[in-house]
């Protein structure tokens, strides 16, 4: 039996591809290479456990034909389903980017399971599919559920095209609302942006809004904890539970941006813009509960800020910043 | 100024036209004629504020240029959006027919808004978005939202991007999730479904499902009204309303089914099915909750009983039927 992961060359595919070779279990990753990249898979191909296709699975005629072959070799037994846009305002510019990458996937994979008779599904889901409900706290059953981005919208529609399949032929569907997180390899977020524009240029880092935007971080680590937890809870049905920083009133960009500076080039100026919103579509500060997940038994090693040093320290590596 | 409806032969589609024409409105109707019928607005045909295309707005291209062509000869000011499939079987079966004729209708109208600017937008979204919450009251701000057929999904896509785009370049728009409506034209639903049942074995009446499965049904002309309200309270934003039966704790289909048989072929007999579900993706029985609707003064005149007494003697006209 094989695990499908869908985006296994993207940041948080890559770290899953890692974590179930480890576990000694077959994976066949795919990946467009719209964000992923080649070498963040390249340490796994000399292992005989994995099997990688760059496809892009909008072509559906295609995805069938690469996982009919693959089904055949070898029964594929659950789905990880991390492929998504990661570009909240390009997908803001033009909505056909969230339409594609953030949805379609998701409705194609679904009929693929469908298709190869596959029954447990791993999704990457996401705090952007509560919106700005302002000071109400972020527990899992909250509603109203009105997104503000084209991301957050195509999330929260590919959980409810999700919800519909575990009511008709999947057995269960395992949902991750994804904080923002951090660590390697980095392929966007604001600490890869803010170590860009530093090495474009050393003496100035100008930063969106007015840098009290706060947010919670969670490390990649801590990550792949949770939703491994989750998943062996093996609950059948629709699970789904918000993971992020835990009892953490987050950390404000403009600290993030400090913190840069310092390690990366200490004597640039920084930059403020006006406004608490970086962009139309961006949430500037939300409660997110994690209780849900803490009652289960989990919670983080890293709490924001230490996650934040970590991987600032970590993406300055790959950058190959000394 | 004119108003362009989508769905507009159909059967909330095509009573809105006669409202907005009635109230002496110029109105642009589209429909692609899968559900909806040209019978359905051939009076309004002579009408000079009525201009019709049949079209599929799944072809953007030629979706845009209509519109472009209207829009050069009258700024188009509002939208209401009614177009999607209203079979939810049929979507569950294949979710392909949710995907384009519920949400990519949606998304398309979007695009459409965004090139030419135009602001409002009235939308029927549906009670399918709640999913099965069993004996939680569906009031408007209730979680977790997991439908649970294609039709809900799309329908709950279609407000998360409605809702992005709000935030990014509408106005405003005015959610309206539909109960289940009756009345004429009717192009679907329960009613009609007995009564063609019953033109083609005049002695027996197959139901699925044990009968049980009770809902609640609003007439046409008081969801007609609703809407007018809705939308005439001229809110900024994103505004959101349950429509339905007040205060009403709806029909069985077994008292429907004694009901249609009684007008149409008093001698057929009934046999029913197993189970209280009908199909999977069906709710088998919810509190919707309109309370909302109501504390903005608005009542429906008949409650779920009598809009079915009322619709059946019209659909059994509509089909001939002395």
């Amino acid at each position: 039996m094989s695990i499908l992961i869908t985006g296994a060359a993207g940041f948080i595919g890559s770290n899953l591809v890692e974590n179930f070779l480890n576990e000694g279990k077959k994976v066949i990753g795919i990946d467009n290479f719209s964000r992923g990249e080649a070498k963040n898979i390249s340490k796994f191909q000399s292992n005989p456990l994995f099997i990688f296709h760059e496809m892009d699975m909008n072509d559906y005629k295609n995805y069938h034909s690469i996982i009919k072959a693959e089904s055949e070799l070898e029964f594929i037994d659950e789905v990880w389903h991390m492929a998504a846009n990661s570009d909240i305002p390009a997908g803001i510019k033009d909505a056909s980017v969230d339409l594609k990458d953030t949805f379609m996937t998701t409705f194609y994979t679904l009929q693929i399971m469908q298709d190869f008779d596959i029954k447990f599904l791993s999704f990457a889901s996401s705090s952007a599919i509560y919106g700005d409900l302002g000071e109400i706290k972020l527990v899992e059953d909250v509603g109203p559920l009105f997104p503000i981005s084209n991301y957050g919208a195509m999330k929260l529609a590919s959980e409810a095209s999700i919800s519909a399949a575990v009511e008709s032929y999947l057995d269960a569907a395992y949902i991750f609302r994804f904080p923002n997180v951090v660590g390697v390899p980095a392929t966007h977020g604001v600490i890869l942006d803010f170590i860009n524009k530093l090495k474009e240029s050393p003496q100035n880092l100008k930063v969106l809004g007015d840098g009290t935007q706060q947010k919670s971080y969670l490390h990649i680590n801590d990550l792949i904890n949770a939703m491994i937890k989750i998943r062996n809870g093996s609950q059948k049905g629709i699970n789904y539970y918000n993971i992020g920083a835990y009892d953490d009133d987050g950390i404000p960009v403009r600290d993030i941006a400090n913190l840069v500076v310092e390690r990366v080039s200490p004597k640039a100026n920084i930059n403020f813009g006006k406004g608490n919103k970086g962009w139309v579509g961006d949430v500037p500060k939300f409660k997110y509960s994690v209780d849900k997940l803490v009652s289960i038994g989990w919670q983080p090693n890293l709490n924001s800020i230490d996650a934040i040093k970590l991987a600032i320290d970590e993406i300055a590596h790959q950058e190959n910043i000394k």
